[in-house]
């Protein structure tokens, strides 16, 4: 049922049509219902969040019950375990001692000739955090997202999320939230959130970047309004690729393949070995733990269409393919990790040696877990404290500096067919008027 | 004809108008077309090209005309004077001068308890570079969008222009291209180039990240293959925002407020200040300057529709209007712009003082002159280095560091449901199997 393919003909066809998974033709459709969504929030704010969210999440609110209240966020403590609190804890903690090395800073340089140049970096004024509801509604989503927007300065950081039976948020969710420093909380779900935090309502105001993962409507929703304010990015299924050689222990191999296919059915598995008899004993490791996995029909369906053994003839060329596919994790299962990191120039995220499951970075190593996927790790990077700042460019010339600099403006101004540019450096090096 | 407003309540509304001023009411309908375009291009490569640059661009290209011969980039050189070609070299070595600095490092940080961690930046393998076509075919666009790219160490630049009447591509942007180190020119433009860019054809090589400004059709088309490929930002019409005091000069206003205007009818140009005095003399000034001005019926459109000066009450009102606005352009022509710059929390550049207009930055002081509009400097910044790099996250846990995390893991993985995940630490530390 995991296919392994030895064939090299076959393994780039394979990689392309599993790398783009995510085609889906039915999208154009479902736009036209985010567009109707959107508008709507747009123009009837609360009114319309709360009628999406009666006729999608079927749960009829109040105006007054879309943001949760304080005791709520009291008594999710209640209902979370002291050894989750702790691992919580510890996770915010080294996530967030990650995400402030090397926060960008501002600077001048003071050059020859009066001439100051820079960069000065500000954070945005607030931010909107997206968590799904549902068997996806993960704490670990909540601090990977919260904590890089606290880390760059964000005054202010919502959260939205869908309410689920009872109109209730998941409890270990809204403890995340308040470990995270998250400012206020909103039930509220689908398009009709993304629409709520990028236009505001009376109730949820308005961000200026959103982040966070989300179903296929909330992934349309994001890139519709991506020009009224900044998301993140667009995040598809989740996907492993690992590179293993004869070292590696084929049943951690195995299980790794299968943490990544438990999320989804659309998730994707590989494995590129140079070991044909490791790629056949993670092939029976597999199967032998799907047989009473608790996840075991969505996790076969991944493993069955986005699962994939390929037997390659050295880890150069397991590299190569690596690097076509752009993993959102990979995995260098071999003797010497170090060594074949140089050859890997797009993954969202690199997980070294024998000792590091993905699922260290998924939860509390520190590096964030929202990774570009589907091969945008060609031209992305993991969400960050970037993400949620921004840097003006800062020019001062001095009227010397100016004068020396005039008669090259001057023409290139006129070349482009732009007399005012050139003026208002000739009037001001003239010192006429 | 250029209005000044000293009602505060008229304001914000008047503001935001301008802000907004993109919405178009007719965007879906071009969306279609574009739609169109794209789809054309993925199935049909190359002849599509040919189809549409026909169809919209009235020139009847053969497939090896696409790209642009090595004789018509030397004879580019013969159709540009000494001086042009100087200035442009001076523009180049100080944008790349400024782009040099705090290009992004890769680090890796070796913590307590054998656990390394850290960010491996690397340059994407190809950029598309979009530079229009017409009077808006401008040398330094080409500068400023292909010298970051060859900063950031991207292999191969790729650069896509419309080709103007004859089938010519513009001398100066032509040596720009090569000063700059384009790689390759094809002569393309519009939905159909970026479609190109984003998919391939058997001319024009895919691309990682495009970049680049353009009118309505490229901008809906850099949207829609947003997620195929890696984008800088959907650019809208340029803005300036001027604050000034008593002590600026108003003609220099009044000619930097038209140097914005002349660039589009649906350019903005904004002065707010203390002083009622400058408002009446730059009103004045800005009139007579339009009287005899080459560009005057476009510039006088922008000025009427999208020009404003505003009295306000205190240079710290000013800042807060223009946080609000957050213009891609702002000038502080004020006695001690150091101090009004901490007021400042969004703007795409900030031109200090009364001897930096912002020709200054547009040609030659270094920074990049592509920046977020229509309030999108609210989360963006300048198109950089950045926007052609990526890093990967690296983690690496030894037996031991892993062991100390076993349990918080399992808990967090287990409270989410994903027994895999679980599994994968799970097995590792227990050495079983």
């Amino acid at each position: 049922m995991l296919r392994i393919i030895t064939q090299q003909a076959d393994v780039k066809a394979e990689l392309q049509r599993i790398c783009g998974r995510t085609q889906d033709e039915q999208v154009l459709h479902k736009e036209a219902t985010v567009r109707e969504v959107l508008q709507a929030v747009k123009r009837q704010g609360d009114k319309a969040v709360l009628h999406y969210t009666s006729e999608f999440d079927h749960q009829t609110l109040k105006p007054e019950e879309i943001r949760v209240t304080g005791s709520e966020l009291d008594a999710a403590y209640q209902q979370v375990s002291k050894d989750l609190l702790q691992a919580i804890r510890l996770a915010c903690r080294q996530i967030e001692a990650f995400h402030r090395q090397r926060v960008p800073k501002s600077w001048v340089h003071f050059g020859d000739d009066e001439i100051v140049l820079g960069k000065r970096y500000t954070p945005v004024d607030r931010a909107g955090l997206y968590v799904p509801g549902g068997r996806a509604s993960y704490p670990s989503t909540v601090l990977m997202n919260a904590i890089p927007a606290k880390v760059a300065g964000v005054p202010r950081v919502a959260m939205v999320t869908p309410p689920g039976a009872g109109k209730n948020v998941n409890p270990a969710v809204l403890v995340a939230a308040q470990e995270a420093g998250i400012d206020e909380i909103y039930r509220v779900g689908g398009a009709q959130a993304i629409a709520a935090l990028a236009y505001g309502t009376e109730t949820i105001p308005k961000v200026d970047v959103i982040t966070g993962p989300g179903n296929i409507y909330v992934t349309l929703a994001k890139k519709l309004v991506y020009g009224t304010v900044g998301i993140d990015s667009l995040a598809g299924p989740s996907e492993v690729l690992i590179i293993a050689d004869a070292t590696a222990n084929p049943v951690h191999v195995a299980t790794d393949l299968l943490a990544q296919a438990e999320h989804d059915p659309m998730a994707a598995a590989i494995l590129l070995t140079t070991d044909a008899a490791l790629a056949k004993n993670v092939k029976v490791a597999v199967e032998r733990q799907l047989v009473d996995h608790p996840r075991r029909i969505d996790t076969e369906k991944a493993i069955a269409h986005y699962g994939l053994i390929v037997v390659v003839e050295s880890l150069e060329a397991a590299a190569e393919l690596s690097n076509e596919f752009a993993p959102e994790h990979l995995e260098l299962e071999v003797q010497d990790p170090w060594a074949l990191i140089n050859h890997i120039r797009h993954a969202g995220a690199i997980f070294l040696g024998s000792s590091t499951p993905e699922a260290v970075g998924d939860y509390l190593a520190g590096p964030n877990h929202t990774l570009p996927t589907s091969g945008a790790a060609r031209y992305a990077s993991a969400l960050g404290v970037e993400t949620f700042m921004k840097h003006s460019s800062i020019i001062q010339y001095s009227h010397t500096a100016l004068e020396k600099v005039g008669s090259a403006i001057d023409i290139l101004a006129t070349t482009e067919g732009l007399p005012s540019h050139a003026d208002s450096v000739r009037r001001r090096v003239q010192k006429e008027e």
